[in-house]
């Protein structure tokens, strides 16, 4: 999300320091799409059978984080304890995705490609819910 | 969601009573579909700078509510905690939805009709929750 | 969408007769989510790699379907070829999705029950674009 | 969308060259995103009521660019139609949420940096489309 540090910068009701912000909605859109392309990948995979829990699991990762994403890039009249429930359930689908990606990676190199964005994500979520600057 | 019992009648994957989900499924639509009304309602009000928390609160819980709707409505492959972890991001946003809109039901007749459909959508979320028949 | 109807009827910026908007959002929302069921449901289904073209087309009208859903239910200061745009790109997706689904109505019953969903939200999209009420 | 080109060089379905799909996708996705946040930082600003069509166009945008960003970075079994009818709205969305900005440039920044995106996710959109690459 190249420009959004450039939104943010002239948002009226910006916080004084928003990147832990930018950092996990540019995750989450980032992951987000990832992981769509990942069910994608594996949808077309010649071997599909075998790869049904991994497209459920990352369609519905794709749905929580670009969910999140929407959410957590709002800074206007924020429910600190809604979004605390999003970014906890954000981070608990990217862990899930994470690890599910991570059984195909040796095999399917775009879910190796995937897994990572995961824990990335993941990751800015957490530091996101404890560095609590949206509040 | 009128076809969505006779879809998961005929669905491959259905779990012995998928009464709780569908029930599920149904509100979340029905919550996530009025809240982006509601939302728009308030924007098109003669008073809109009253009501900046009120249209954030819906938007968010729109995210939400039509994401949870996606992941609960798969049959097949669910991981429960990742269910789990976004059921309850739903019925967090939702019971804080409802009270964001109660404020406002005396005087906007559709923050009244958005905050009893939170209402049946948070009560949904948490039935499941509890009958757990997802996993 | 049950209760759209009365969230309509208190709208600040209801039009005359929104009797069509709110069919079309309401086929929309049922649409969307009953393609998001009938993926998943084709995804479970013991034969995948014959329904993987299926699967994509459901998910792809899914997301148009609940694209348009919100775009077709806000009735403030809408942009009439923006909502035109996206109603026929929804016709478009949802006669597709349907003839892909009458292909395996015959096995799949689940085919069946979204094929139908999608002939009745392209004849919704084309009554409004036709009726044209948004404007 | 950082990821996305890595995710695609190792799809089983990828074309050729799947450059025009990569850059379309990567503007979807940023445009919907800065068209959130866009909407968001109106509703923040002191002069909300002067911003309510800003706000609605915006949505409408994100719902356009978010739904397109999905259908477009699926590369197995698209159906052309589809894709093509989706990409035509996107592509009218952006020009229209582009000018609307612009008309706040001079005023609101953010309005300035979200009008240069859409200008750029409508270019990518039109590139894709006589490219059509995704066929």
């Amino acid at each position: 999300m190249e420009g959004i540090g450039a939104l943010f910068a002239t948002h009226p009701q910006r916080p004084p320091d928003p990147s832990l912000i930018e950092a996990c909605a540019t995750a989450c859109y980032e992951c987000g799409g990832l992981c769509v392309a990942c069910s994608d990948a594996c949808l077309g995979d010649g071997h599909v059978a075998d790869l049904v829990c991994c497209i459920r699991t990352c369609l519905d990762c794709a749905d929580v984080c670009l969910a999140s994403a929407r959410i957590v890039s709002r800074l206007t009249e924020p429910s600190p304890m809604l979004v605390e429930a999003q970014l906890m359930a954000c981070a608990e689908a990217c862990r899930i995705c994470a690890a599910e990606c991570e059984n195909h990676a040796g095999m399917h190199a775009h879910c190796r490609v995937c897994a990572k964005s995961c824990r990335a994500c993941e990751q800015a979520c957490r530091a996101l819910l404890h560095g609590a600057s949206f509040a």
